[in-house]
Protein backbone atom coordinates (compact mmCIF):
# COMPACT_ATOMS: atom_id res chain seq x y z
CA UNK A 1 0.00 0.00 0.00
CA UNK A 2 1.11 3.65 -0.93
CA UNK A 3 1.50 6.16 1.07
CA UNK A 4 -1.86 8.17 1.09
CA UNK A 5 -2.95 5.98 0.05
CA UNK A 6 -6.24 7.20 1.21
CA UNK A 7 -6.88 11.44 1.43
CA UNK A 8 -9.30 10.80 4.69
CA UNK A 9 -9.02 8.47 7.74
CA UNK A 10 -12.33 8.28 9.83
CA UNK A 11 -12.62 6.83 13.40
CA UNK A 12 -15.50 5.74 15.36
CA UNK A 13 -15.27 7.50 18.75
CA UNK A 14 -16.53 4.65 21.59
CA UNK A 15 -14.36 1.92 21.92
CA UNK A 16 -12.49 2.94 19.53
CA UNK A 17 -11.01 6.38 20.66
CA UNK A 18 -12.12 5.89 24.02
CA UNK A 19 -13.68 3.07 26.27
CA UNK A 20 -17.49 2.95 26.31
CA UNK A 21 -19.02 0.02 26.18
CA UNK A 22 -18.03 -1.03 29.25
CA UNK A 23 -19.70 1.89 31.57
CA UNK A 24 -23.05 0.17 29.44
CA UNK A 25 -21.64 -3.34 30.70
CA UNK A 26 -21.30 -2.12 34.46
CA UNK A 27 -24.27 0.12 34.76
CA UNK A 28 -26.28 -2.86 33.49
CA UNK A 29 -24.74 -5.04 36.25
CA UNK A 30 -25.18 -2.11 38.48
CA UNK A 31 -29.46 -2.05 37.01
CA UNK A 32 -29.42 -5.96 37.52
CA UNK A 33 -28.38 -5.72 41.29
CA UNK A 34 -30.90 -2.49 41.64
CA UNK A 35 -33.84 -5.41 40.67
CA UNK A 36 -32.13 -8.42 42.10
CA UNK A 37 -35.05 -8.52 44.78
CA UNK A 38 -37.91 -8.82 41.89
CA UNK A 39 -35.96 -11.11 39.43
CA UNK A 40 -33.06 -13.08 38.25
CA UNK A 41 -29.91 -11.32 36.69
CA UNK A 42 -29.98 -12.86 33.41
CA UNK A 43 -33.60 -12.64 32.86
CA UNK A 44 -33.16 -8.15 34.14
CA UNK A 45 -30.72 -7.88 31.48
CA UNK A 46 -32.20 -9.89 28.86
CA UNK A 47 -35.66 -7.38 29.38
CA UNK A 48 -33.60 -4.60 29.09
CA UNK A 49 -31.81 -5.72 26.29
CA UNK A 50 -35.12 -6.68 24.21
CA UNK A 51 -36.75 -3.48 25.45
CA UNK A 52 -33.61 -1.52 24.73
CA UNK A 53 -33.60 -2.75 20.97
CA UNK A 54 -37.77 -2.12 20.73
CA UNK A 55 -36.89 1.41 21.81
CA UNK A 56 -34.48 2.62 19.34
CA UNK A 57 -36.50 3.63 16.71
CA UNK A 58 -38.02 6.01 19.18
CA UNK A 59 -34.95 7.23 21.62
CA UNK A 60 -32.25 6.44 18.61
CA UNK A 61 -28.72 5.63 20.39
CA UNK A 62 -27.57 6.82 23.42
CA UNK A 63 -26.95 7.08 27.20
CA UNK A 64 -30.86 8.81 28.36
CA UNK A 65 -32.84 6.15 25.94
CA UNK A 66 -30.58 3.49 27.74
CA UNK A 67 -32.11 5.06 31.10
CA UNK A 68 -35.18 5.33 29.77
CA UNK A 69 -35.30 2.06 29.12
CA UNK A 70 -33.56 0.96 32.35
CA UNK A 71 -36.79 2.33 34.11
CA UNK A 72 -38.88 0.88 31.63
CA UNK A 73 -37.08 -2.84 32.06
CA UNK A 74 -37.44 -2.17 36.10
CA UNK A 75 -41.27 -1.75 36.48
CA UNK A 76 -41.71 -4.92 33.51
CA UNK A 77 -39.18 -7.23 35.94
CA UNK A 78 -40.63 -6.31 39.12
CA UNK A 79 -44.07 -6.45 37.46
CA UNK A 80 -45.18 -2.98 38.49
CA UNK A 81 -43.69 -3.26 42.67
CA UNK A 82 -40.59 -1.58 41.91
CA UNK A 83 -39.78 1.49 44.29
CA UNK A 84 -39.39 5.01 43.65
CA UNK A 85 -36.45 4.73 44.97
CA UNK A 86 -34.96 2.01 42.86
CA UNK A 87 -35.52 4.12 40.21
CA UNK A 88 -34.58 7.65 41.15
CA UNK A 89 -31.36 5.10 41.27
CA UNK A 90 -31.40 3.72 38.33
CA UNK A 91 -32.12 7.94 37.05
CA UNK A 92 -28.53 8.65 39.01
CA UNK A 93 -26.77 6.14 37.16
CA UNK A 94 -27.82 7.30 34.44
CA UNK A 95 -26.12 10.78 35.44
CA UNK A 96 -23.09 9.30 36.38
CA UNK A 97 -22.86 7.68 32.91
CA UNK A 98 -22.73 10.76 31.39
CA UNK A 99 -19.99 12.20 33.76
CA UNK A 100 -18.02 9.08 33.70
CA UNK A 101 -14.05 9.78 32.53
CA UNK A 102 -12.78 9.81 28.95
CA UNK A 103 -10.19 6.76 29.64
CA UNK A 104 -8.43 6.88 25.81
CA UNK A 105 -7.44 3.08 24.53
CA UNK A 106 -3.64 2.63 24.68
CA UNK A 107 -1.88 4.37 21.90
CA UNK A 108 -4.56 6.69 20.42
CA UNK A 109 -3.10 9.94 20.42
CA UNK A 110 0.47 8.91 19.29
CA UNK A 111 -1.54 7.54 16.24
CA UNK A 112 -4.26 10.42 15.69
CA UNK A 113 -0.82 12.91 16.47
CA UNK A 114 1.04 10.82 13.47
CA UNK A 115 -1.37 10.82 11.07
CA UNK A 116 -2.61 14.08 11.23
CA UNK A 117 1.22 15.40 10.80
CA UNK A 118 1.48 13.10 7.51
CA UNK A 119 -1.54 15.06 6.32
CA UNK A 120 -4.34 13.12 6.55
CA UNK A 121 -7.48 14.81 6.67
CA UNK A 122 -9.10 12.93 10.04
CA UNK A 123 -13.06 13.21 10.70
CA UNK A 124 -14.71 11.59 13.95
CA UNK A 125 -18.43 9.75 13.09
CA UNK A 126 -19.41 8.59 16.07
CA UNK A 127 -23.60 7.54 17.41
CA UNK A 128 -24.97 8.73 20.53
CA UNK A 129 -26.66 11.69 22.34
CA UNK A 130 -24.96 14.76 20.96
CA UNK A 131 -24.10 16.84 24.12
CA UNK A 132 -23.04 13.58 25.73
CA UNK A 133 -20.36 13.11 22.59
CA UNK A 134 -19.52 16.64 22.42
CA UNK A 135 -18.88 16.78 26.00
CA UNK A 136 -16.56 13.21 25.48
CA UNK A 137 -14.46 14.52 22.55
CA UNK A 138 -13.80 17.98 24.43
CA UNK A 139 -12.48 16.09 27.66
CA UNK A 140 -10.60 13.32 25.38
CA UNK A 141 -8.67 16.49 24.38
CA UNK A 142 -8.33 14.34 20.44
CA UNK A 143 -10.66 17.37 18.89
CA UNK A 144 -7.18 19.43 17.59
CA UNK A 145 -6.74 16.50 15.42
CA UNK A 146 -10.02 16.20 13.73
CA UNK A 147 -10.76 18.38 10.64
CA UNK A 148 -14.40 17.40 11.23
CA UNK A 149 -16.79 15.78 13.81
CA UNK A 150 -20.00 14.32 12.89
CA UNK A 151 -22.43 12.57 15.60
CA UNK A 152 -24.63 10.45 13.69
CA UNK A 153 -28.08 9.30 14.12
CA UNK A 154 -27.03 5.87 12.89
CA UNK A 155 -24.40 4.49 10.73
CA UNK A 156 -26.11 3.21 7.78
CA UNK A 157 -24.86 3.67 4.20
CA UNK A 158 -26.76 6.25 4.15
CA UNK A 159 -25.57 8.51 6.89
CA UNK A 160 -21.80 7.63 5.39
CA UNK A 161 -23.39 8.55 1.78
CA UNK A 162 -24.41 12.26 3.06
CA UNK A 163 -20.91 12.55 5.46
CA UNK A 164 -19.02 12.21 2.34
CA UNK A 165 -21.26 14.06 0.24
CA UNK A 166 -20.83 16.71 3.13
CA UNK A 167 -17.28 16.83 3.04
CA UNK A 168 -16.74 16.24 -0.43
CA UNK A 169 -15.13 13.28 -0.14
CA UNK A 170 -14.90 10.16 -2.55
CA UNK A 171 -15.71 6.71 -1.11
CA UNK A 172 -12.58 5.39 -2.24
CA UNK A 173 -10.72 7.74 -0.42
CA UNK A 174 -11.84 6.91 2.82
CA UNK A 175 -10.84 4.44 4.80
CA UNK A 176 -13.23 4.02 8.49
CA UNK A 177 -11.49 2.52 11.66
CA UNK A 178 -14.30 1.24 13.89
CA UNK A 179 -14.96 -1.71 16.12
CA UNK A 180 -18.40 -2.61 15.07
CA UNK A 181 -18.49 -4.71 11.80
CA UNK A 182 -21.98 -3.52 11.75
CA UNK A 183 -21.75 0.15 12.17
CA UNK A 184 -17.85 1.10 11.13
CA UNK A 185 -16.75 -1.59 8.44
CA UNK A 186 -20.17 -2.88 6.37
CA UNK A 187 -21.82 0.47 5.23
CA UNK A 188 -18.64 1.85 4.37
CA UNK A 189 -17.17 -1.00 2.17
CA UNK A 190 -20.54 -1.38 0.77
CA UNK A 191 -20.39 2.25 -0.54
CA UNK A 192 -16.48 1.87 -1.81
CA UNK A 193 -14.39 2.75 0.81
CA UNK A 194 -12.05 0.84 2.95
CA UNK A 195 -12.06 -0.19 6.61
CA UNK A 196 -10.29 -0.95 9.17
CA UNK A 197 -12.03 -3.36 12.24
CA UNK A 198 -10.26 -3.49 15.69
CA UNK A 199 -12.38 -5.62 17.70
CA UNK A 200 -13.08 -4.38 21.61
CA UNK A 201 -12.81 -6.51 24.36
CA UNK A 202 -16.59 -6.20 24.49
CA UNK A 203 -19.70 -5.54 21.87
CA UNK A 204 -23.33 -4.89 22.35
CA UNK A 205 -25.17 -8.27 21.60
CA UNK A 206 -27.15 -5.79 19.09
CA UNK A 207 -24.00 -4.63 17.39
CA UNK A 208 -22.92 -8.29 16.31
CA UNK A 209 -23.06 -9.10 12.45
CA UNK A 210 -21.49 -12.05 10.17
CA UNK A 211 -19.08 -10.66 7.74
CA UNK A 212 -19.21 -12.07 4.52
CA UNK A 213 -15.74 -13.36 3.58
CA UNK A 214 -16.02 -11.97 0.35
CA UNK A 215 -15.47 -8.31 1.29
CA UNK A 216 -12.47 -7.00 0.27
CA UNK A 217 -11.35 -3.37 1.46
CA UNK A 218 -11.06 -4.31 5.03
CA UNK A 219 -8.58 -5.58 7.26
CA UNK A 220 -8.85 -6.76 10.78
CA UNK A 221 -6.42 -5.60 13.18
CA UNK A 222 -5.68 -6.38 16.82
CA UNK A 223 -5.10 -2.51 18.35
CA UNK A 224 -4.63 1.06 17.33
CA UNK A 225 -0.96 1.37 17.02
CA UNK A 226 -1.30 -1.46 14.31
CA UNK A 227 -2.43 1.21 12.09
CA UNK A 228 0.62 2.97 11.26
CA UNK A 229 2.46 -0.48 9.89
CA UNK A 230 -0.96 -1.03 7.74
CA UNK A 231 -0.44 2.35 6.22
CA UNK A 232 3.50 1.77 5.89
CA UNK A 233 4.55 4.76 7.41
CA UNK B 1 -31.69 46.81 2.14
CA UNK B 2 -30.65 45.33 -1.40
CA UNK B 3 -31.17 41.96 -2.61
CA UNK B 4 -28.77 39.33 -1.33
CA UNK B 5 -27.50 41.63 1.54
CA UNK B 6 -27.13 37.72 3.16
CA UNK B 7 -25.44 34.88 1.50
CA UNK B 8 -26.91 32.44 4.03
CA UNK B 9 -30.20 32.67 6.08
CA UNK B 10 -30.27 30.23 8.93
CA UNK B 11 -33.83 29.32 10.30
CA UNK B 12 -34.52 27.72 13.40
CA UNK B 13 -36.29 24.77 13.49
CA UNK B 14 -38.95 24.18 16.35
CA UNK B 15 -41.45 27.16 16.45
CA UNK B 16 -40.05 28.97 13.64
CA UNK B 17 -40.62 26.23 11.10
CA UNK B 18 -43.08 23.84 13.37
CA UNK B 19 -44.77 23.72 16.46
CA UNK B 20 -43.20 22.46 18.77
CA UNK B 21 -43.25 24.50 21.99
CA UNK B 22 -47.10 23.51 22.85
CA UNK B 23 -46.35 19.85 22.24
CA UNK B 24 -44.11 20.64 25.58
CA UNK B 25 -46.68 22.67 27.06
CA UNK B 26 -49.34 20.32 26.18
CA UNK B 27 -47.46 17.52 27.75
CA UNK B 28 -46.30 19.04 30.59
CA UNK B 29 -50.31 19.51 31.37
CA UNK B 30 -50.67 15.28 30.42
CA UNK B 31 -47.83 15.28 33.51
CA UNK B 32 -49.65 17.56 35.91
CA UNK B 33 -52.90 15.65 35.27
CA UNK B 34 -51.19 12.04 36.08
CA UNK B 35 -49.31 13.53 39.77
CA UNK B 36 -52.53 15.20 40.53
CA UNK B 37 -53.63 12.46 43.35
CA UNK B 38 -50.31 13.69 45.01
CA UNK B 39 -50.35 17.38 44.37
CA UNK B 40 -51.09 20.59 43.07
CA UNK B 41 -50.76 21.47 39.20
CA UNK B 42 -48.80 24.54 39.68
CA UNK B 43 -46.71 22.82 41.79
CA UNK B 44 -45.99 19.81 40.09
CA UNK B 45 -45.45 22.26 36.83
CA UNK B 46 -43.07 24.41 39.30
CA UNK B 47 -41.25 20.98 40.38
CA UNK B 48 -40.62 19.40 36.70
CA UNK B 49 -38.82 23.11 35.39
CA UNK B 50 -36.98 23.48 38.50
CA UNK B 51 -35.49 19.67 37.56
CA UNK B 52 -35.41 20.64 33.44
CA UNK B 53 -32.72 23.37 34.39
CA UNK B 54 -31.13 21.27 36.47
CA UNK B 55 -30.56 18.47 34.15
CA UNK B 56 -29.69 20.56 31.13
CA UNK B 57 -26.24 19.87 31.98
CA UNK B 58 -26.42 16.56 31.99
CA UNK B 59 -29.50 16.28 29.25
CA UNK B 60 -28.87 18.77 27.16
CA UNK B 61 -32.13 19.87 24.88
CA UNK B 62 -34.77 17.77 24.02
CA UNK B 63 -37.72 15.18 24.63
CA UNK B 64 -35.62 12.13 26.02
CA UNK B 65 -33.94 14.61 29.03
CA UNK B 66 -37.51 15.99 29.41
CA UNK B 67 -39.10 12.92 30.00
CA UNK B 68 -36.51 11.62 32.51
CA UNK B 69 -37.12 15.14 34.00
CA UNK B 70 -40.89 14.38 34.30
CA UNK B 71 -40.12 11.01 36.11
CA UNK B 72 -37.73 12.57 38.80
CA UNK B 73 -40.65 15.40 39.28
CA UNK B 74 -43.22 12.65 39.56
CA UNK B 75 -41.17 11.20 42.05
CA UNK B 76 -40.53 14.14 44.39
CA UNK B 77 -43.68 15.75 44.09
CA UNK B 78 -45.47 12.62 45.18
CA UNK B 79 -42.64 12.20 47.72
CA UNK B 80 -41.59 9.08 46.20
CA UNK B 81 -45.15 7.71 46.20
CA UNK B 82 -45.92 7.48 42.61
CA UNK B 83 -47.10 4.66 41.03
CA UNK B 84 -45.06 2.25 38.25
CA UNK B 85 -48.62 2.63 36.38
CA UNK B 86 -47.72 6.72 36.31
CA UNK B 87 -44.53 6.72 35.51
CA UNK B 88 -45.19 4.08 32.48
CA UNK B 89 -47.71 6.85 31.58
CA UNK B 90 -45.15 9.30 31.37
CA UNK B 91 -42.56 7.06 29.13
CA UNK B 92 -45.42 6.48 26.81
CA UNK B 93 -46.14 10.53 26.64
CA UNK B 94 -42.57 10.74 25.59
CA UNK B 95 -43.19 8.26 22.56
CA UNK B 96 -46.18 9.48 21.48
CA UNK B 97 -44.87 13.09 21.98
CA UNK B 98 -41.50 11.83 19.67
CA UNK B 99 -44.29 10.50 17.54
CA UNK B 100 -46.23 13.60 16.97
CA UNK B 101 -46.69 15.07 13.41
CA UNK B 102 -44.81 17.88 11.95
CA UNK B 103 -47.41 20.84 11.72
CA UNK B 104 -45.41 23.47 9.25
CA UNK B 105 -46.13 27.13 10.63
CA UNK B 106 -48.07 28.96 7.92
CA UNK B 107 -46.12 30.18 5.03
CA UNK B 108 -42.84 28.56 6.03
CA UNK B 109 -43.03 26.77 2.66
CA UNK B 110 -43.78 29.58 0.35
CA UNK B 111 -40.87 31.79 1.98
CA UNK B 112 -38.35 28.80 1.73
CA UNK B 113 -39.08 28.46 -1.87
CA UNK B 114 -38.65 31.65 -2.44
CA UNK B 115 -35.71 32.48 -0.79
CA UNK B 116 -34.31 28.97 -2.38
CA UNK B 117 -35.13 30.18 -5.55
CA UNK B 118 -33.43 33.61 -5.28
CA UNK B 119 -29.95 32.02 -4.37
CA UNK B 120 -29.88 31.90 -1.16
CA UNK B 121 -27.87 29.29 1.05
CA UNK B 122 -30.56 27.96 3.34
CA UNK B 123 -29.87 26.25 6.08
CA UNK B 124 -31.34 24.90 9.55
CA UNK B 125 -29.81 25.36 13.30
CA UNK B 126 -31.55 23.76 15.92
CA UNK B 127 -31.02 22.32 19.29
CA UNK B 128 -32.44 19.06 20.88
CA UNK B 129 -32.13 15.38 20.48
CA UNK B 130 -30.55 14.56 17.04
CA UNK B 131 -32.88 11.63 15.94
CA UNK B 132 -36.07 13.55 16.99
CA UNK B 133 -34.68 16.75 15.07
CA UNK B 134 -33.96 14.55 11.15
CA UNK B 135 -37.46 12.72 11.71
CA UNK B 136 -38.69 16.16 12.24
CA UNK B 137 -37.15 17.11 9.20
CA UNK B 138 -37.66 14.51 7.51
CA UNK B 139 -41.47 14.41 8.31
CA UNK B 140 -41.53 18.24 7.11
CA UNK B 141 -40.61 17.67 3.71
CA UNK B 142 -38.58 20.87 4.03
CA UNK B 143 -35.12 19.40 3.71
CA UNK B 144 -34.97 20.03 -0.02
CA UNK B 145 -34.98 23.39 0.19
CA UNK B 146 -31.70 23.59 3.39
CA UNK B 147 -28.01 23.21 1.89
CA UNK B 148 -27.01 22.34 5.74
CA UNK B 149 -28.57 20.74 8.66
CA UNK B 150 -26.99 21.67 11.86
CA UNK B 151 -28.59 19.79 15.52
CA UNK B 152 -26.25 21.87 17.81
CA UNK B 153 -25.87 20.70 21.84
CA UNK B 154 -26.74 24.55 22.43
CA UNK B 155 -27.04 27.53 20.24
CA UNK B 156 -24.74 30.01 22.50
CA UNK B 157 -21.65 32.21 20.39
CA UNK B 158 -19.32 29.75 20.81
CA UNK B 159 -21.69 26.97 18.81
CA UNK B 160 -22.40 29.47 15.91
CA UNK B 161 -19.08 30.78 15.45
CA UNK B 162 -18.18 26.39 14.93
CA UNK B 163 -20.64 26.28 12.34
CA UNK B 164 -19.68 29.59 10.66
CA UNK B 165 -16.34 28.54 10.41
CA UNK B 166 -17.34 25.03 9.13
CA UNK B 167 -19.37 26.69 6.21
CA UNK B 168 -16.94 29.41 5.67
CA UNK B 169 -19.69 31.93 6.17
CA UNK B 170 -18.77 35.55 7.55
CA UNK B 171 -21.05 36.38 10.19
CA UNK B 172 -21.58 39.77 7.99
CA UNK B 173 -23.22 37.48 5.55
CA UNK B 174 -26.15 35.57 8.01
CA UNK B 175 -29.24 36.86 8.48
CA UNK B 176 -30.71 34.20 11.21
CA UNK B 177 -34.50 33.64 11.73
CA UNK B 178 -35.88 32.28 14.85
CA UNK B 179 -38.08 32.61 17.94
CA UNK B 180 -35.67 32.92 20.47
CA UNK B 181 -34.21 35.84 21.71
CA UNK B 182 -31.64 33.99 23.78
CA UNK B 183 -30.62 31.36 21.35
CA UNK B 184 -31.51 32.78 18.35
CA UNK B 185 -31.06 36.44 17.93
CA UNK B 186 -28.24 37.72 20.37
CA UNK B 187 -25.79 35.09 19.92
CA UNK B 188 -25.54 36.09 16.22
CA UNK B 189 -26.14 39.51 16.17
CA UNK B 190 -23.40 39.69 19.01
CA UNK B 191 -20.96 38.00 16.65
CA UNK B 192 -21.87 40.56 13.94
CA UNK B 193 -24.61 38.80 12.25
CA UNK B 194 -28.02 39.77 11.57
CA UNK B 195 -31.05 38.40 12.80
CA UNK B 196 -35.07 38.60 12.21
CA UNK B 197 -36.85 37.60 15.97
CA UNK B 198 -40.40 36.07 14.76
CA UNK B 199 -41.98 35.23 18.30
CA UNK B 200 -43.95 32.02 18.51
CA UNK B 201 -47.29 32.70 20.93
CA UNK B 202 -45.60 30.52 23.59
CA UNK B 203 -42.01 30.38 25.15
CA UNK B 204 -40.17 28.19 27.41
CA UNK B 205 -39.34 30.07 30.19
CA UNK B 206 -36.23 29.25 30.70
CA UNK B 207 -35.44 30.82 26.85
CA UNK B 208 -36.48 34.40 27.45
CA UNK B 209 -34.59 37.76 28.05
CA UNK B 210 -34.16 40.79 28.25
CA UNK B 211 -32.36 42.67 25.00
CA UNK B 212 -30.70 45.68 25.03
CA UNK B 213 -32.77 48.07 23.23
CA UNK B 214 -28.98 49.87 21.90
CA UNK B 215 -28.43 46.14 19.81
CA UNK B 216 -29.04 46.77 16.03
CA UNK B 217 -28.96 44.49 12.92
CA UNK B 218 -32.29 42.90 14.48
CA UNK B 219 -35.72 42.77 13.46
CA UNK B 220 -39.14 42.05 14.61
CA UNK B 221 -41.54 40.21 12.56
CA UNK B 222 -44.76 39.03 13.09
CA UNK B 223 -44.89 36.22 10.68
CA UNK B 224 -42.44 34.42 8.66
CA UNK B 225 -44.60 36.00 5.21
CA UNK B 226 -43.11 38.50 6.18
CA UNK B 227 -39.56 37.94 5.62
CA UNK B 228 -40.15 38.33 2.00
CA UNK B 229 -41.26 42.20 1.93
CA UNK B 230 -38.11 42.79 5.00
CA UNK B 231 -36.06 41.50 2.51
CA UNK B 232 -37.32 43.33 0.17
CA UNK B 233 -37.50 40.62 -2.58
Amino acid sequence: MSEMKYKCIGFDADDTLWENENYFRETEQQFAQLVKPYCKKNAAIESLLNIEIDNLKDYGYGVKGFVLSMIEAAIQVSEGKVSNEVILEIIELGKAFLNKPVVLLDGIETVLEKLYNKGYLLIMATKGDLLDQERKLAKSGLSKYFHHIEVMSDKKEENYEKLLCHLEIESRDLLMVGNSLKSDILPVVNLGGSAVHIPYHTTWVHENVELDKSITNYWELESISQLIAHLQL
